[in-house]
Order: structure tokens, then sequence, then C-alpha cells
């Protein structure tokens, strides 16, 4: 396969470049990658800073399971291995939107260590960064939330390999950030994330 | 799921639209979608459209064999199910690029009619714009051409069910731009295209 790269890329000389999209947009693109348990708030905070950030000028989208279950990963299920793949299809999604220059964050339970670092060396690999970001939240706020009725189902048996209860979640040992959404409201958490995002340099302060 | 789906969009009030991206962009997005034989021109043409629109000042993007083939389909082949798969992929995520207002090139053969049409078909759901363009420089030039050396092989039997050799290619029957790479330069193909998307508003004049 190297020579066909190599033949394409003499080929597309003419392509717009990573630097010229971090221009126009006066941004850098990044994964912002949300991990944590079913009704932990990782949605809701991705996409407060969402907004946050598009009224702030800067370019952000959110992959979660709306966009992404029932569109990409229609095909896959919940079997390991359909696991696997659903959190590696998501990892290269995000590389690509980071690549493109949107500040792009990612809202999946992803309770695999293993999976989560594979994801995150695709974009160490691509020079393109990864913000991990453990929502916190003790299960049990998550099970007395319970925002869409799962953990009950999970208790009464009718859902299987449900994480936190019969399936493990392992947290991420070295995340950039780490957030307790029971003790930090979404707006608190959006503003300590766009200190990190400026701190970092990815948008300007 | 209709529950679920609900759920999310209450507990998502704070999330920012469609509408408030373009806005930023100055721009709509969009996907532009490239078919034709291999050799005829679709990347060039892609990626001169690219540099362009970049450099005035509008966010494009291009998915092609080099990204997506590299990754999120590395894991395909190039079997009747492989490619379906491909194609409805790259089409997913086109279709995601352009919800979040880039204005975004696809770059494959995408041989078959009926795979193509699906793709539209899921733009028009989510209300999307899908703009067929069809390179249909004549399979002698392309052979002529022969950039990767891949007709060559077909030729000889080193590679099976190469399309326009051994594996049908299924011309659109309404494509909204058709360009003959032969006749039409890449620039002269861009400013085709830039003068499309100016018309259909997506860009501003």
């Amino acid at each position: 396969m190297a020579d066909i790269k190599a033949t394409n890329i003499t080929w597309h000389e003419g392509h717009a470049t990573r630097e010229e999209r971090q221009q126009l947009l006066r941004q850098k693109g990044a994964t912002l990658w949300f991990t944590g348990l079913s009704g932990s708030g990782k949605s809701t905070i991705a996409f407060t800073l969402e907004h946050a950030l598009v009224q702030r000028g800067c370019l952000a989208y959110v992959l979660d399971g709306d966009n992404i279950r029932h569109g990409l990963n229609k095909n896959l299920g919940f079997s390991a291995a359909d696991r696997e793949e659903n959190i590696r299809r998501i990892g290269e999604v995000a590389k690509l939107f980071a690549d493109c220059g949107v500040l792009t964050m990612t809202s999946f339970i992803s309770p695999y260590r293993k999976d989560r670092d594979t994801v995150r060396a695709l974009h160490a690999a691509g020079n393109l960064p990864f913000i991990e970001v453990h929502v916190n939240t003790p299960i049990e706020t998550c099970e007395q939330r319970d925002p869409k009725g799962l953990y009950k189902k999970a208790r009464a048996g009718q859902l299987k390999g449900f994480t936190g209860i019969d399936d493990p979640y392992e947290a991420p040992t070295q995340p950039e950030l780490t957030i307790d959404a029971t003790a930090t409201s979404p707006q608190e958490a959006t503003v300590l994330l766009l200190q990190y995002l400026e701190k970092q340099g990815l948008i300007s302060a």
C-alpha cells in the first residue's frame, strides 16, 4: 500500500492543510472524550460546553448516542466485539473531525480502558489532542437520577451487561480532567473545560 | 427507543443548533459526492475545490481513501457486502460533517447506484444537501493515466473485481453536476463547482 499512498500525496498537491483550517477557524481541533457511567452527566456537560463554545465563535460538535448509534453504528449490538468496534469507529470519526479543526466532544460510557487508550494512541499518531474527561459521578447518584430508566431495567434483569451493575466500568487512571457532576453543575464544569482549552492554546482566551 | 430519544432531547436543552453553526461559519454544510472510475480525476478536483474553498474562508474537508480506508474502514475488504458497508459508513460520516456545517467532499469510485442513492436518501432525511458530482472521464483516458498502476494489474488479472474492467460502473442517472476531467481542468471544474455552491446559497458569492 505504501506506493499507492505516496502516489496519492503527489497527485493531491493542492489540498488544504490542517494549519490553514486552524487559521480560518481561529482554533485548533481536538477530541474531548467524555467517559463515565450512564446518568453521570456526560451529555449534559458536553452539550453545555458545545453551546458555550459556539456562542463564543468556536466550532464545536458532539458525537453521542443519538447521532452515532442510530447512524454510523446502527449495525452494531452490545456484544464485546461490537462494543469495541463501536468505540473504535467513534474514535476514528472524532479524529477526522479534530483534523478538520473542530472541537469535538464524544459522549459515550466507553467503559473499557483498553478501548479508550486505543483512541488516545490513534490521536497521538495523528498529532491531535486527545482530552479524556472522566465524569466520575458516584453510581448511587446515577442510579437515583436514572434519566432513561435503564438502571431500573438492569436491576430487574431486563438489561444484561449493564455498566456498573453486571459489567465493569474501568475508570481512567490519568484523565486530563475529572468532573464529579454531583458537586459540579454543567455550567461550572463548562467553565473548567473552557479554561483548560484556553490553557492548552486550543481556543483563544 | 422513541422515549429514550425524547428524554435525551429534553436533557440536552442547551445544545447548539445547526443554524448557529451555519451563522458562525457563514456557510451551509453539504456533501459533494464525487463518483467516477479510478483515475478519472475525482480526488484532484475534490482537493482543488477544498483548497479554493479554504482560501476564500470556507471550511471544507475531503474524505477519501487515505483518511478512510486506512482508518474508519480499515476492517473492510472488497467483497460485495464490504463495498456496500464502506459506502454506507462514508455516507454516515459525510452526513455528520455536513450537519456540523462543513462543506464535505467524498472521493470514492462508489460504482453502485443503489449505494449512492441510499446516501442521498440519508441526507434528504436529515434535510442536508447532497450534491452528486459525476466525474465521467472515459475509461480509455483513465486507463492511459493509470496513476496507481491499478488498470495494469487488473488487465494482468492481479486485481479481481476492478471497476470498469471486470466489475460494473453504474453511472448516475441524474447527478447534480457532470464533469469530464479530460475536457475540463481541475481549476475549471473548481470554478463550476464554486458557482454551483453559490447558486444553491451554500456559500456567499
